[in-house]
C-alpha cells in the first residue's frame, strides 16, 4: 500500500473499521487537547507564553500544582505574635514638605532611558546602595519576593548580549507585529543592544513566585509581581539619585535562557533588565515630552 | 424513542450511520475547542478571574476583542521621525554619588507601612509633586497608561470605606483561605479600615489597558501593569521623601466599584489603593526587619 491509489480500494472494502478507528483517534486526540488545556490552565509553560504587547498574566501558584507539598502547610511568613512598636515620626515643617516635593519630581524629571553607554565602571559600592534603597519596597505580606542579579563579569553580559539579541531579532521579525514595531519607531530600536556590553553592569529584576528554606518548606508570596515592580520602580528611582542612567526593558522571551545563564532558581523569573553606568558622551534620546499634570491626575 | 431500551436496536441496525455521526460530532467539538483555546489565549475575560493571592493577570488585550475598531489601525503612539538629540548629561563626583546612594537608601529605609492616620491635611500642592513625581516613570512605548485619582472629598472617602469594607470581609472569611489570613496575622491587619476615612487623601493607582483620543482612536498600552507598578514604585518614594507616609494596598474585588464610584472609564482598572497623610500620634507597626543586602543581591 504505497500509494492512495492502491488504499482507497481496501478502504472502501473495510469502511466501517477506517470509521471506528477516526472516531477512537478523533477521540483520543481530543481527549488529550483537553487535558493539555487544563494542565495549561493550572502550569503555564514559563517557554509556551506567547509573545505580545500586553503584560504577561503569569500565573504564580502555577508551579504549586506540580509539586507534592502544600504550601499551605508551610508555617506563617512572619510570627503571627510579632510585636507592635509605636512608629517613631517627625513631621517636617510645610514648607521643607514643598521644597523635598518639588525638588524630588524636578529632579526625577530630569531621568531618561538611555540605549548608549560609556564603559566606564562605577565607583565601587555605589550599586549596592542602589540595590538596598530597592530592597525597602513594601510587599505582599512583607514576603520581599525579589532578587537582584548584578552582571558585571563582561562574558556574562556578552552572552546576556547574545541571548537577548537572538530572541530580540525574532521579536522584531515576527512576534510583535507590526503594529508594535511601528509603536517603537520614534525611539529608533531594534533587536542590536551594544549597550547590554558596553555598560558596566547590568542589573537582572527577578521575581520570586515562593520561596523554599533551608528545611525544604515552601512559601508562597503574595502579589509578587505588583512588588517586584514596585521595588524596580524604587531601584530605577535609585540609579538616578546615585548619578548613573539606565533603560527599562522587558527581554522578551529571552527569561528562561537569562534565569539559567545566571544559574537562578526556577521559583524566580526575570521580570525586567536594567543596563547601569554612565552614557555615553554623544547618547541621544527622542525628543519627547510627559504627559502634563492635569492628563494624569484627577482630583475629587 | 423514548428510552435507551428502543433506541439500542435502531443504534445496531444503523452503526455506520452512528459511527460517521459520532465523528461529525466529535470533529465539530474539537474543532470548536480548539477554537475557543485560542480566542482564550487573546482574549480571557476580566470577568472570570478566581480571587487568589497570587498577582491578578488581567489580560490587557480583552477588550479590544469585543470592540468594533482594530486598534492595529491606530495611528502610531508618537512620530515616527520623533527628532533624536543630545542627552545632557553631568556626572557627579564619585564621593557624591557614594553619599546620594547611601542617603537616598538610608531615607528609604525609613518608610514604613503605616495604617494609623491623623486626620491632619495635607499642605496644598504636595500631592500634585508627589503625583508628578510618579508621572516620570518609565513605560512600554512611552504610552504612560496610568492615572493617580486623589481623593479629598470625606463622602467619597466614606464610600470607599464602606466598598472595601465590604469585599474585605468577604476577602478575609471565604476568598484568601486560611494560609493567606494567617501570613498576614503579624500585621494585625482585618476587614476594618478606619484609615479610609482619617487619611486626608486617598490615591488610587489606575492603570490603562488602552487609550481613546479625541476622535475614538483607540491606541494600545504596552507592559502597562508592570509600567504603572513602576510609577506606583516612585509614587510611594515621593509621599515618603515628602514627609508623609501611606500603606499601599490591593483592593480585591473592589476594583470595579471603585472605578465606578469615582466615574472612570471602562479603559482603567484599579490597581493600588493608597491612603496618605500624616501618622495618628499613637500609630504602630509591627516589629519586623528587611532582608540583608546578601539575601537580595546575588553579584556576577
Amino acid at each position: 500500500m504505497s500509494s492512495f491509489q492502491e488504499l482507497a480500494p481496501f478502504l472502501a472494502a473495510n469502511w466501517p473499521i477506517v470509521c471506528v478507528a477516526v472516531v477512537v483517534i478523533a477521540l483520543v486526540y481530543f481527549l488529550s487537547m483537553k487535558s493539555e488545556k487544563q494542565k495549561e490552565k493550572l502550569t503555564p509553560k514559563e517557554n509556551t507564553k506567547i509573545p505580545s504587547p500586553q503584560d504577561k498574566g503569569e500565573h504564580p501558584l502555577s508551579e504549586f500544582a506540580e509539586e507534592k507539598q502544600d504550601p499551605n502547610e508551610a508555617p506563617p511568613l512572619h510570627d503571627a505574635n510579632t510585636a507592635h512598636v509605636l512608629f517613631k515620626f517627625e513631621r517636617l515643617p510645610e514648607k521643607e514638605m514643598m521644597t523635598r516635593s518639588r525638588d524630588f519630581y524636578e529632579n526625577l524629571n530630569q531621568r531618561r532611558s538611555i540605549r548608549f553607554f560609556s564603559k566606564d565602571l562605577i565607583p565601587e559600592g555605589v550599586l549596592e546602595n542602589i540595590v538596598r534603597a530597592a530592597g525597602t519596597a513594601p510587599s505582599g505580606a512583607h514576603s520581599e519576593p525579589w532578587t537582584f542579579v548584578v552582571v558585571r563579569d563582561p562574558k556574562i553580559k556578552l552572552q546576556i548580549r547574545e541571548i537577548v539579541e537572538q530572541e530580540e531579532f525574532t521579536n522584531y521579525e515576527r512576534r510583535m507585529g507590526d503594529k508594535w514595531v511601528q509603536d517603537l519607531q520614534f525611539v529608533k530600536t531594534d533587536h542590536v543592544k551594544p549597550y547590554l556590553e558596553d555598560a558596566p553592569a547590568i542589573i537582572l529584576v527577578m521575581k520570586q513566585q515562593y520561596h523554599i528554606d533551608e528545611n525544604n518548606v515552601k512559601y508562597p508570596h503574595y502579589y509578587f509581581e505588583i512588588s517586584t515592580a514596585i521595588a524596580a520602580g524604587m531601584l530605577i528611582t535609585a540609579i538616578h539619585v546615585a548619578g548613573l542612567v539606565t533603560v527599562t526593558t522587558t527581554p522578551l522571551n529571552a527569561g528562561v535562557a537569562l534565569r539559567e545563564l545566571l544559574g537562578r532558581p526556577s521559583n524566580e523569573k526575570v521580570m525586567l533588565l536594567l543596563p547601569v553606568g554612565y552614557p555615553a558622551d554623544d547618547a541621544t534620546v527622542p525628543d519627547i515630552t510627559r504627559k502634563p499634570l492635569d492628563k494624569i491626575v484627577v482630583f475629587k
